[in-house]
């Protein structure tokens, strides 16, 4: 049985593991889309290499450059966020979303709406519009499969059945590179220093967020909205070496584990196989060989994002969004030296609060306020940053 | 829905932790019959605490004294060997097979034949005769609900609709007393010793099993019939915490693992409210506190029994039978100081030697036969022990 896939951010790092799993067994996937932001000599080679039907690259200055490359194939080319939303709006049996940032909402948002399952990379689909988005899915018939390794675990063994036995839904977390840090080091912590994350290989920005454990707290978010739990169910437990991924208790006292070597393949795999299980290109999990397993519970002093993680779910999906949008900016402007480390919680919580104050953060469940009520914190946390700046 | 339950063993270790789950929630169970083998004072009271319709006392002696224990009550009392076969032949939703040893196999089967699902704890029943086990329970729709922490654990996280997609079936071990132990050292422990283990508090073959493996091999039998796998997909793992009971890797990278505080209260409420998830009386897992998880590959030159049982499972039920018989034999040589800890699985490969050279372990899936066999095994052992003592 052959599926048909399209992916949404095919050059950047999920992207990239996911065209890896469909070479692993080819024969099991046919390629509709490819969609890329602006990485022209990835996306043709990733449709060369898939046999793509079509390709799609954000970047509308790009459209001659990408024709150039996929000359001598059949590959459909467009360009322009138009023609992104166009092909996520083709059903396909999985649309894989991996675009990075509030810009991956609109066509995961399309892609629900033709009936096509998604496999979820992108977390602002769920942070931004958690409620919205999980109502489309309902009511088009659409399998939302979490691919984010940690609710992909969850995902794996949260016994959709029995809702009602679960006790605790816990996200586990690296602790990143400031795990043992102390508050005056990482004041002082260089961009340099933050994106040496200790097991993932990922994208900046996620990097960051590792190190902050906003990352986590978005995930948090999420979890809420893909699993039928209340806030006070999560929890976040620190575990060093990344092998266990996510866990749920139950009332019985069992606790279930999903644990692997820390390699997006995995949940990129399970997404595409569901709801069976294919072998997939990733090493097996030897757990003789790793020796030892550290848990630890999070040190809510350090990592505040935590906190207001907890505080945004109670304020529902508006917060969300600004808590995400502010933190893309806020990442961004510690990237470039404009801020220190611990600002980025800062900035948030002091976006957050302005917005509250404000009454801005009830904005309905349509897109288009989820959209402006994102540009409204991006300004708001650039205010906030040329204040800190000065 | 309140479930129909009978007990064989309830005065045991497991016994009186399934009464304790019962307690925990009573109206959830009607106890039909509860079965000990010499214990009067505790069938009694466990008959009053449950409100239990039937005792029975394997013990014939012992007949009028649980009369007089329960005369002012309407339990219907009996005795005997064939006592304790007639209520293991009355259907109930579970029967809960706890007996010790050998013994426990002929009512665990009339159980079986009576329909009646099998919460199952006596691992003689699968080791000795899992072939012929597995059988009858298919024909007569009985469920067998493995309810050793580890089977039990592996049961709740191999995935039923996807056998092939199984790669691995792993059994913790907590690796007992002799964990670090020297062989040198190990050859002079004394009962005392060998009765010491760090995690468990069970009775006194099993702990002695623990500290030799013996134990982990016969689990490993037992999971050879339980789950549709093939020896070489089942691996032990040295876990000295006892946290993580039993995980399934499945090929696509991911491997499910189950943890809980090490509590029979645990499986054996997983069993009693199977196919549902009930609160149990279990005190909640907290990895955050717990801090650390250790794993490490067995060491098979200190344990070789776990090298025989893979023997033995090439060798079939025959090879099961005379393993286990062999070793409760050891075991009581053991600990009355007949014969050295390390002489235990020397005597195991003994006898296994002497009867499969003597052509005896081909016997066939007939109970009376493999009860024979077991009778067979005891007196070699016993032989061999007078030699070794001599």
């Amino acid at each position: 049985m052959t599926k048909t896939l399209s992916v949404l951010g095919a050059t950047g790092s999920v992207g990239t593991s996911t065209l890896k799993v469909i070479a692993h067994s080819p024969e099991r996937y046919e390629v509709d889309a490819l969609v890329a932001g602006s990485n022209v000599a990835g996306l043709a080679q990733a449709c060369r290499e898939t046999g793509a039907k079509r390709a799609v690259i954000g970047d509308s200055t790009k459209f001659e450059a990408l024709k150039d490359a996929l000359s001598d194939t059949d590959v459909e080319v467009s360009a322009g966020r138009e023609a992104v939303l166009e092909v996520a709006r083709r059903k396909v049996d999985v649309l894989v979303s991996a675009m990075v940032g509030a810009t991956g909402l609109e066509p995961t948002v399309a892609g629900i709406k033709a009936g096509s399952n998604i496999a979820l990379a992108n977390k602002e689909t769920m942070v931004c519009a958690g409620s919205l988005v999980c109502a489309l899915a309902e009511k088009h018939g659409s399998k939302l499969l979490p691919m984010d390794s940690e609710h992909n675990a969850i995902f794996q063994v949260f016994e959709q059945d029995e809702p009602k036995a679960v006790d605790k839904v816990i996200l586990t977390a690296s602790g990143g590179p400031f795990r043992t840090s102390t508050l005056d080091e990482m004041r002082v912590a260089t961009p340099e220093r933050a994106l040496k994350h200790p097991n993932w290989s990922m994208g900046q920005r996620i990097t960051i967020d590792s190190a902050s454990m906003v990352n986590k707290g978005l995930e948090l978010i999420e979890a809420y909205h893909l699993f039928p739990v209340e806030p006070d169910q999560l929890d976040v437990l620190v575990h060093p070496q990344s092998i266990v991924h996510g866990m749920v208790r139950y009332c019985d006292g069992s606790l279930l584990a999903h644990m692997s070597v820390p390699d997006m393949c995995g949940p990129i795999a399970h997404c595409l196989s569901y709801p069976t299980r294919k072998s997939a290109p990733v090493a097996e999990l030897d757990l003789g060989m790793i020796g030892r397993l550290d848990f630890e519970k999070p040190d809510l002093s350090r990592f505040p994002a935590l906190s207001l993680a907890r505080h945004v779910m109670a304020l529902g999906d508006g917060a969300g969004t600004v808590f995400n949008a502010a933190d893309e900016v806020a990442v961004d402007a510690f990237l470039r030296g404009h801020i220190g480390f611990l600002q980025i919680p800062e900035l948030l919580e002091d976006v957050l609060n302005r917005l509250q104050a404000e009454n801005r953060l009830d904005c309905s469940d349509q897109l288009e306020e989820i959209l402006q009520l994102d540009q409204m914190a991006r300004r708001v946390a650039n205010e906030v940053i040329g204040k800190m700046a000065a």
